[in-house]
């Protein structure tokens, strides 16, 4: 079997697969409706939230566009900080719904500068709502969200987070942090299959979204409301993937957010150092370098491209690629999720050997 | 076990449910691809079609929504034509987005009429598409969508279909009968669980599409078609559900497609005489019930909801109420899918012990 080693879908552990061999049953049934109640009570804990959560049925890239239909009206200005390909993905979307985007654009392979984000919202006082990402998926780079916070709530802005690869992995304290939308989805730190996406929303983000005006039916958060106190999903939700999640969530519970979020640091910098004793570039600040996915850079005549087939091919190891712009000039090693140094120790043996036969000249 | 007999989710056999068993892949890999690129040609057999065929990460409804906003522009003039919950919902959704509605609505428990539709496209020439609900899972009703299809293309319209639990169950030769959009799920028919729609395009579907301007990101048909020629879906599809699809659509087209819809008005015809044996009236004018789900008035002092309690606390059978305004009016079995005679035998012998103390007297 093939070691799966890109930021998502992650590998499951057996007990989550075995979950979803459970035969369907009724979604409006009570069965269901205890199932629903208890992953979202663990979600909350996880979010470290006393705030709503909904599960969504959709990929993740669903739940950016319920959060920014539900949060903004078309006309809207909105301040973008974006250091990668998803926090593009999160302007594009708002755009797309009409919203006024001011982008506030970094770097790739660097964290978002504070001050930056500070002289934007000076220089635009109409600014309604800050898109930011906490991690970075296609670089690499953990954004420093609780000081991003601080300064758009010193301008008291409606703070909606991006958390996609970070919720499970990194430390998110969402009401600390004053959260106002924090999207996430169950394929990366918390082993889960890909399907479904989870919200939460402040009060804050409730008022705004009494008054917003972008259409919208699927991901309407006032029905995922008034069906949340039925213990139902507004649509048919992805019955077997909640089965897995309630699984994966309650591993995550056994184990401990806190000490989750330490493997993954741990976990983190043994893939780090792994990648910097065989004369590779991170391509992230290391100030900043996430520990879920690590980027490398394709130096010293690495040819990515190569090294990804011959891992896949001659190592049974699948890594990641570059997106976008950073096609070809950056590979990814996913370290989120169900993970220990055990499963990362293999890949950095298999690069050194793969390494020089993909162009790799120390 | 409980013994699921509702319209969707339906159970799924064992090979399905294992096929979840399988380990998460890349989702952007050649084994992801082919089992994409599989799954889709299989779709197509079972839509009877040669347009192109998308897989969608969501509920059914997100499909209905996809469906609206990648064919209209707001102010488009759409004719809704209704005969229950579900194509009450259609309209919804198309009004919501900005669409100018013109109602058409059947009594619950009758189909279309074709005469009125014509009338309805005669007084209103600037309609520019056409929502129809194939088979209305609210009130086991198939409209006669070989006529309805008829009189829509006589003037030239865009025929969009909701097929959510007719595919599969219901003969539904796409092509033959010019459906332009055509959306259906997995939790039916297919026997697959929920969490995936699937919609299929004409080329004047794609035409509308391109003139289109309702606000869409997650549900761009034209991203679906760039990824699919990559073998790949725009975003993390549920891969765990694809693969459950990719078994269970084996299954059906082993059985073959013509015998899974003959088994289906078998089953169906089995269940209304069996509830007719029984002293029951069928909610639906018979001309038209649905081989998929059968309603059932609540005549003679039958009380629904202790109905289906004593069903479900006494012999675990599970079936399902009426939705909205049919809410205690009726109750509904669900026959679609992985189904035969043997499972809905024990449903009429369960009945006639649960009817009495649940009010009804022949």
């Amino acid at each position: 079997m093939e070691h799966l080693r890109i930021p998502g879908p992650t590998p499951c552990p057996e007990e989550v697969l075995q979950a979803m061999t459970k035969q369907l049953i009724n979604h409006r049934g009570q069965e269901f409706g205890q199932i629903l109640n208890d992953v979202t009570a663990e979600l909350k804990q996880l979010f470290q939230t006393k705030n709503d959560v909904f599960v969504l049925t959709c990929s993740g890239t669903g739940g950016m566009e319920a959060a920014i239909v539900n949060m903004l009206s078309p006309g809207d200005k909105v301040l973008s900080v974006s250091i990668g390909v998803f926090g593009d993905r999160f302007a594009d979307v708002a755009r797309q719904f009409g919203a006024e985007v001011i982008p506030l654009r970094f770097e790739f392979g660097k964290a978002a500068d504070i001050d930056d984000i500070r002289r934007a919202l000076q220089n635009e006082p109409e600014i309604k709502a800050v898109l930011v990402t906490h991690n970075e998926t296609s670089t690499g780079v953990t954004n420093d969200l609780a000081s991003i916070s601080s300064v758009i709530k010193e301008f008291d802005k409606l703070l909606i987070v991006d958390a996609m690869s970070s919720l499970g992995c990194i430390n998110l304290p969402v009401d600390e942090w004053h959260c106002d939308v924090t999207v996430t989805c169950t394929q990366k730190g918390w082993m889960a299959p890909p399907g479904l996406a989870v919200v939460s929303l402040s009060p804050e983000a409730w008022q705004a979204h009494a008054n917003a005006r972008m259409p919208r039916f699927y991901w309407d958060f006032s029905k995922c409301q008034s069906y949340l106190e039925k213990s139902q999903t507004p649509w048919t939700p992805a019955v077997s993937t909640v089965f897995a999640l309630s699984t994966s969530l309650e591993m995550v519970l056994s184990e401990g957010l806190a000490n989750s979020i330490a493997r993954h640091a741990r976990v983190g910098k043994f893939t780090r150092d792994g990648l910097k004793s065989l004369g590779l570039s991170l391509f992230a600040d290391e100030n900043y370098a996430s520990n879920a996915v690590t980027a490398v850079a394709a130096t010293n005549g690495l040819d990515t491209k190569s090294l990804l087939k011959i891992m896949r091919e001659e190592h049974q190891i699948v890594l990641a690629g570059g997106q976008g712009k950073l096609d070809g000039k950056i590979f990814r090693i996913g370290h989120m999720g169900w993970v220990t140094e055990d499963d990362i120790e293999p890949v950095i043996s298999a690069l050194k050997v793969a390494l020089p036969k993909a162009g790799f000249a120390k």
